[in-house]
Parts: structure tokens; C-alpha cells; sequence
């Protein structure tokens, strides 16, 4: 397992000009805008005109995470890297990442080893700022509201009941809670506030939902960003907003460019929280890659309990997508840390804490192919402690409920460590039945959904309720939002709302503290527990050892 | 005066490919990289590494604004089209815009009429992201700091004497003073802060007034962020943010290039407040425009007293640049306004107005010739209402001081509009002697520094420290900072500190209220009177009006 650091793999790497990446797109060079040398964006309006592919929409989740890490990332660039060497014309789909966590615990999110999206420096660092857009806009329609108050507050705003929050895209936990317009008359209304990171702003979300520039604007004329004192919803359309959002939002909202180590095509674009918000990127990202290759390699946020769910419940359904498999990703180690493995002795072989955490990966599979009707391969990302011992037994746990478990070396190899699993899923594609279905009903009350992908997906025995969350679930229906699909908060490390039961725990109750709504987006919003929505940065922050030398090279940032 | 509006204007103008501007200035297309069609960067080291120019640098500044508008962002563009027409191989060197009044009271900030940079959207919401990379190094400094707080605080920071505060592109009075740290222990340090606009933080300054990307990390590291309990400075370096910081900016470092109306390549970098910083564009946009052009006609903010004394102080002292001559732009309304007339009546001539008002004119023509030392037009910048008796009654002031008052019309037509104000120009610079001078030297005290520019520049007759300005300019010297240059920030509407003197006041006291430091950027700063570093928005916003069509036209802005 030694090979170099991710910083210096990827700058071995000669990477393909972006016009040979747009001929390998067959997209007219005119359709795309470079952003520096080697990040670009489309017009996803005009490649559209164009004629193109119904290409095959291929999901990558995983089991729950855990301190281990999984390398779903890494995996779902692998996979595609390998389906190139296989022949087919793949095009990955992913999250652009936040610049926020980049200065806390880990340096950049872009995949690792062998299996990378590039320039990893500048994908990491603001990219084509696309979050810089989404935070402006986030915060304009603070400001107008504030100002709307400020200057006479015809609509009744009750500053104790304004919904919409600041954003910025660092982790700073000095920002979750403040008050805000302190000082004389002159500046502002007193009244509590706070940052969110800006992944988790609702125009995030409603970024990566829009079909197109007038959808777009009209879900930012429908955020709740407040109530009136008797109790109104206050939408974004009454402070005229709406246009100015847009506006800022105009480049942003196009699918962005680059590409893999391999020179695979990548669509790095939108990337919402994975707990209040759906975790995916953008569905005109996906729509387009599905336009461009005949495979696109996509992944969800967190494990499949929220990532998949959300995936397929919420994306899939708004925008009408049917994903052709799902790749569920598992370690060694993961497993083992969830059958109760310390997490330094993960390097050492365990088959007894193996065999307590695979019903965390079994209960996932049922959820996929069962639950969702996919047709399912599972990656076993492999780390170099991992023993043959270990890999068979998951192996031997798979193969007793038919799927098929491929030992994967991405990080290591690059697309040929991953040829295996893009040949296997490919013979599953062709041979397994494809029974996409979604977990509720539309129609269904907001109480019936959280219950059933609680019992059916969590393997909750049932759903409680507060108060709050009864009283939020009948404002929802009172104005006429009780349609929406319900997007889960809860905890990303267990399939419960408590994160210390890891494995398949069941029996349990899901506990529903409140229930939000993201109007603009379209989905509501139910929090079990609390959810961190601005993170902080650790006692050594990874920016203390992020440096540039005279030349402009980064270092430190892997 | 009767034109189409700025937005039509712009939009039946054909753009240059960026390949024809960079041939323009003998640039390599390989060192200029794109941001869309119309923007790109200059990688300006690889390109000072090419044989160049030794350009003339023409500072355009004006009287002191007034609600009327003086237009010298106008005239700037105007007259390097006007050179341009003249065979001269002019190159505009201008600030780019803050995001924030764009949604306030006006809209678009790069020009007017037929001297507009385009495309003029773009410039005016987002760019290149140079702004926003400013704020989220702001804020990532911001966030490491408290994060030192929370963390056990090892240098000992006192909560209270913390200077560093967060930042924002937008205008937000919400957001002035706020206290931070609320909710629970685990979301950081309570105490009082606030947000100022981007444009005016510390990092702006910097990013100004860099040599290149090792000044750029040494100056981000000698930041003094706080004090300790102890009353020791605490600077960024000591909390390991300066390589990151700078890393965030590698990007923002290098100059735009985009273009006039008329094909004139315009490099647009950097704007920092003209009030508590310098208030011109970047050294580097400068010395790269004085490298590729015959001309670079170049701005500062405000009013000449403030902006030139700036750009002369300042800019042209760290950068050892030497001004070829300065335009002084005036109009008959604005001069009026100074004399005495009101705002709704500027469309009426009023020689008694004009004449009361010619002092303020007479005054800057006075600080540039004889303060400055430069080679000195005076543009009068034409409006629809003025008679020519007014005109006439300008040009024979400045006569009778030797001066030429050229009257202009590049918002109506253009370079051509300018080419009578451009060919003075040329035979004023060829015609008169520069004896370019500073204002002070470094080795005077802060407060003769402040002396100087009070009874030299604005006319004052003393000025008066209170207690605390003295005891922060002690402060300053005791921590081997009382070399530096001063940057007043004072109002911009008089040469008092009293908005509500206009024209030419003298005998006045000017009362410095504070010194703060700014030992990254390089100066000290002279708070006379509040200086708002927070704009807020008026009853009706800008945004409002402004919208995007499905094809993504934006309305609106202009």
C-alpha cells in the first residue's frame, strides 16, 4: 500500500485538453466555457437541441459510514474509469465538494489514489464558484428579508419566526447561533440567527432539483423564509426576490466539466447536505450525462439508509429517472467497525467482528434490491490489511443471498482495479430483473411516509412523534404542502436515530423532533435528533499545513 | 439624451474574442486563461518575464461626489478609447465591482453609455470569483481565530480585543454588529463581532497591494488579527493561516482582462474601499497594464482628496509608481450641488451656483498641480442640461489657473467623445514639467503624517486627536509600526469631516477620532467620523427590478 500521495498522482497526470474532452462528448466546443485551463462549464440548454444517448444510470452507494471510510467517491470514478477500458462510454456524475470541510479534518474531496477527478486543487477550491453563487444568493434574500423588516414590515414578518438562515461555506461553529442586528436603530432588528454551511442552504437543494432556468426561479419564488404573526407562510416571490436569486445564479446552474486521471469525462456539479437536503448532484448534470454516455456512474450522499432513499424517493421521482443498478460499497473494516471492532485494530484480521457487522451490509442489499428493486453488485473496496479470510467471508455472505461481491482496487489501480466489478455489473444489468419502485406515495400522509421508510428501509418497529413535529406535520397540510416527499434527517452512522447502534439494529423507535419544510426544493424536511448544519473545525485544523509556494503549486491539500 | 439604456447599449456591441484582445496586447494566448467567452485572467509573472512597455499612467480623479454623479469610471473607460482613436495603444486599469449595491441603489458599476467594459452582467455579479475568494480567506481567518478561542486559546486572545471581523459581499445592515458564539459550549466563544462588506476587509487591501504570491502570503501573515489579554498583537501567522489564506487566492491574484465597447483591452482587478483602504485597483493589474500598453489610464475612489492623495500616498509610494498626469473630472451639476443649488434643480443653469461652487474644482486643481506635482486636464463631463454659459464659466476659471477644461461626451458617443480631452492630454503631458511628490515621509510621526494631509490637501487648519487616537497611535509605534503610510477615512462628500461642507471649507478642525492598523496591507488608518464599512439597503432594493429570462438574459441591472 505504498504508493504516493494523492497531491503528487495527480500532477503525474497529463490531463486531456478540454476540447478532446468535449469531442469525447461529442459536444460542439461553442457549448462549453472554459473556466482556466481545465475546468469547464456547459450550456446544458443547447447540448440538449442536440441529438444524443438514453445512456444507463448506474448508482453507488454504500453501508453505513464509519471512521474507517468507505471510498464510495473513489469507487464510483474507478468504476466508470474501468467501463472506458471495458469499452463503453461512461461519463461520472458527482458532487462538487464544500470548501468549508477542506480546512477541517481531511484536505480535498475529489476521490483518492489512482481514481481521481482533476484539477483536484481547483475543484476543491472554489471550482468554477458555484457555491460562492448559491451562498450570495442565500444571503441577498436574507438581506432583503432583514430589510423588508427594517423598513416598515408590511408583511408582519414575526422576527421570532423567520425561517431563512445566513450561509457561508466554512466550518465555523462561531456562526450557529448569533444575534444579529446588534447596535444602534440604524443597524437592523435585533433578533436571534445563524449561519449554515452553505451545502445545506435550501437553494443548494433547489440548484440540483431545477429542471432549468425558469423552474429554478420559479423554487426560489415558493422558500418559506418566514412566518407572519397570525401565522402566514411568507414566500421569497412576496419580497420580490426571485429575479435577483436567479440572476446570481446564472452560470451556476450549468453542469461543470472535468475529468478523471483516465481522461474519463466527469460532471462534477451541486452538492446538497446528504441529511436535510437529498445529497446528490444536480439533476441536469445527470440528464445531461445520461444524454452524453452510455453509462454515468453517480453516487448519493452517506450510506444507502439516506443516500439511496433520498436518491431514489426524492431525485428519482421529481425527475423522472429509473437508475438502471446500484453498486453498494463495503469495506473490511467498515464491516468489522460496525460488528464492534475498535477503530485501531482494524488492520487486524477478525472474522468474529466481520461476521456481527455484516447484517449492516445485508439489510442494505435487501433494502436495494428488494426495497428498491434494483438490480445490485456489491464493491469490496479493498485496503491492503484486509485477509483473504475476511474478503471470503463477505464473499460467502453475499453469494447466500445471489449477489455478487467484487473485490475492487481503484485507489490502487485505477480503472483496471475496478474492471471486475464494471464486468460483473454490466452482466448483472443484462441478466437481473429491473423493478425500480419507490418506497411512498405522494398521496400518502407525511406521518405515513416517515413510517414507512422508517420500518421498511430502517427496520424501525415504529415511529414517535413530538408534539412539535404533530403540529409542523398539520401546518404542512394546511397549506397544502402535505404532498411533498419527506427528505429523513437523522444520524448518517446507523440505520436508527442513534449513532452508538451500528450493525442491522431493529425493534427500536425512530424518534421525529420536528418537521420542516423546503418549499422551494419540494420536499419536507423531518429531523430525528439534531443535525449539525454548520460544522466546526478540529483543535489542528488541516489548514494550518495547506500551503503555496511561489510557483502557485498547492501542497498540503491531500 | 435621449439613448437606449446602458443594458441595450452593451448588448449590440459584437466582443472580441479573447484571442483578438490578447494579440491586442501581445500577450501569448497561452498565458491568458478563459472564465467563459468574455473574461479570462493574465498570468501576469509569465508574462513579466516577456519583453514590455514602459506605459504612461494617467490617473483619473475628480471633485468630490455629490448626488449627481460625476461619471469618472465613465471618462476613464472614454478616454482610453478616445487614445485608442488617436492611434495610442491605450489600456484601461479600473477596480472591479462589489456584488453588494448591485441589488441596492443603483445597479451596474463598469461604466455608462458608450463607455461601458462589458460584458458588464458578468462583471458586476460574481466575475471571476475574485471577491468571493477574498471573503472566504476573510473568513477562514475569521474561523481559525475563534477556533483558537475555543480550543483552548494558547495565545491567550482576549475575546473582547479581537480586530479581525468577518465579511460578506452584500449589503447587509443586519449583519454590523452581531454577537457570535451563542447557543450552547459547543458552538464557540460568546462575544460581540460583526461583518463588514468584502471589498473593505483587510484582505482586499492586500490583494492590491501584492507584488506577487510570496508578498501576497507574507502580508496575509503579518495580519494583526487581535490582542492578547496581555496587549500583545496577535498576527495571522501565529494562528498557521497564511499559507492557506494565500492558497485561497491563487486565483484572485491574477489580473481580468476584458474589453470597452470599442475593443480597448480593460484589466479590471481588485477594489478595495476608497474610504478605511487605498481605493484603487490592484499594483499588479497596474504594472501588467504598463507593460503591455503605450497608456494605462487608471482611477481611484472618491474625490481627489481622498482618491488621488491615495493613489499617490499610497499605491504609487509601496508600488514606486510615478503618475504621467491626471484627468480631474467635474461636471456643471455636481460643481452647482457644491455651490449651494439643490438636487432636483441641477437641470437648471445657475451661474450664481456654479460660481460658488467652482472652489471645490480650484481646490483639487491646486492639490494635484502644486500638492502632487502632476500634469494636470480638467474634464468636464458633459450632461444634456448644461448651458454654455456654465460651461464657458468652468473653462474660464481653469484658464485663469492655467489649466485646460475639456469638454467631454464619451457617455454619449463614445471614445469620439473624448479624443478633444485625449489629444490635450498628450500635448499637456508633453508640454509640462512632473514633479511628482508624496505628501510625507515615511520617517515623519503618524500624527505629522495626518497634519500634513489635513492642512495640506483639505485646507484644515488643525487637527484634533482624542485621547484614544493618541493612545492607538502610541500602540503603533511601540509595535514598530509608525513608519507606515496613513490611509484617512474620512467622509468623501467634503474636504472636512463634515459631510455637510461643501465646497472649498477651510479653518475647520479635522478630528481623528482613531488610528487602527492594517499591518498586512501596509498603512494605518485615520477614522475621522464613522466610516460605514456596511452598507445596508434601501426601501426599495434594485433587486427587485432585476430578473433573468429562459435564456438567460438578465433585466435589470443597469
Amino acid at each position: 500500500m505504498t504508493q504516493p500521495n494523492d497531491e503528487t498522482i495527480a500532477r503525474q497526470v497529463n490531463m486531456l485538453p478540454m476540447s478532446t474532452l468535449a469531442a469525447k462528448l461529442n459536444i460542439d466546443y461553442d457549448h462549453i466555457y472554459r473556466y482556466g485551463h481545465h475546468k469547464a462549464k456547459i450550456n446544458a440548454a443547447e447540448v440538449f437541441k442536440q441529438p444524443g444517448r438514453h445512456g444507463k444510470l448506474i448508482l453507488v452507494t454504500a453501508i453505513n459510514p464509519t471512521p474507517a471510510g468507505e471510498g464510495k467517491t473513489t469507487v464510483t470514478i474507478g468504476l466508470a474509469d474501468a467501463l472506458r477500458r471495458l469499452g463503453k462510454e461512461a461519463v461520472v456524475a458527482m458532487r462538487e465538494p464544500s470548501l468549508g470541510p477542506v480546512f477541517g479534518i481531511k484536505g480535498g474531496a475529489a476521490g483518492g489514489g489512482h481514481a481521481q477527478v482533476v484539477p483536484m486543487e481547483d475543484i476543491n477550491l472554489h471550482f468554477t464558484g458555484d457555491i460562492h453563487a448559491i451562498g450570495a444568493a442565500n444571503n441577498l434574500l436574507a438581506a432583503l428579508l432583514d430589510n423588508h423588516i427594517y423598513h416598515g414590515n408590511a408583511l408582519d414578518i414575526d422576527p421570532k419566526k423567520v425561517k431563512w438562515r445566513r450561509a457561508l461555506d466554512m466550518n465555523d461553529r462561531q456562526l450557529r447561533h448569533i444575534i444579529s442586528g446588534a447596535g444602534n436603530h440604524s443597524d437592523g432588528v435585533l433578533r436571534p440567527d445563524g449561519f449554515d454551511i452553505t451545502v445545506a442552504s435550501e437553494i443548494m437543494a433547489i440548484l440540483c432539483l431545477a429542471e432549468d432556468l425558469n423552474d429554478l426561479k420559479q423554487r426560489l419564488g415558493q422558500i418559506i423564509v418566514a412566518y407572519s404573526r397570525s401565522g402566514a407562510p411568507v414566500y421569497a416571490h412576496q419580497l420580490k426576490a426571485a429575479g435577483a436569486l436567479a440572476a446570481l445564479l446564472k452560470e451556476a446552474i450549468h453542469p461543470n466539466l472535468v475529468q478523471t486521471l483516465e481522461g474519463t469525462p466527469a460532471l462534477v456539479h451541486g452538492g446538497p447536505f446528504a441529511n436535510i437536503a437529498h445529497g446528490c448532484n444536480s439533476v441536469l448534470a445527470t440528464r445531461l450525462a445520461l444524454h452524453l454516455g452510455e453509462f454515468v456512474v453517480t453516487e448519493a450522499g452517506f450510506g444507502a439508509d439516506l443516500g439511496a432513499e433520498k436518491f431514489c424517493n426524492i431525485k428519482c421521482r421529481k425527475a423522472g429517472l429509473k437508475p438502471a443498478a446500484a453498486v453498494l460499497v463495503a469495506t473490511v473494516r467498515a464491516l468489522k467497525y460496525n460488528g464492534g471492532a475498535a477503530k485501531n485494530q482494524l488492520a487486524t484480521e477478525n472474522l468474529d467482528a466481520l461476521q456481527k457487522g455484516l447484517p449492516n451490509l445485508l439489510r442494505h442489499i435487501r433494502n436495494l434490491r428488494e426495497g428498491f428493486g434494483l438490480p445490485l453488485v456489491v464493491a469490496i473496496n479493498r485496503f491492503a490489511s484486509d485477509s483473504e479470510a475476511e474478503i471470503q467471508l463477505i464473499q460467502a455472505a453475499c453469494a447466500q443471498h445471489s449477489v455478487a461481491a467484487v473485490l475492487t482496487d481503484v485507489w490502487g489501480q485505477g480503472g483496471a482495479g475496478g474492471t471486475d466489478l464494471a464486468s460483473t455489473l454490466l452482466h448483472t444489468i443484462d441478466n437481473s430483473a429491473n423493478n425500480f419502485r419507490l418506497s411512498y406515495d405522494n398521496s400518502d400522509s407525511m406521518a405515513a411516509k416517515i413510517n414507512k421508510i422508517a420500518t421498511r428501509i430502517y427496520g424501525a418497529a415504529k415511529v414517535s412523534f413530538t408534539p412539535q413535529a404533530l403540529a409542523d406535520m398539520d401546518k404542512l397540510a394546511e397549506i397544502g404542502l402535505g404532498h411533498l416527499p419527506v427528505c429523513m434527517a437523522k444520524t448518517q452512522y446507523s440505520f436508527s436515530d442513534d449513532a452508538t447502534q451500528l450493525g442491522a439494529p431493529s425493534g427500536f423507535t425512530l424518534h421525529v423532533r420536528a418537521v420542516e419544510v423546503a418549499a422551494g426544493a419540494g420536499f419536507a424536511i423531518a429531523l430525528c435528533g439534531n443535525i449539525m448544519r454548520m460544522p466546526g473545525l478540529p483543535k489542528t485544523p488541516a489548514a494550518e499545513n495547506i500551503d503555496i509556494d511561489e510557483h502557485g503549486q498547492i501542497h498540503g491539500l491531500f
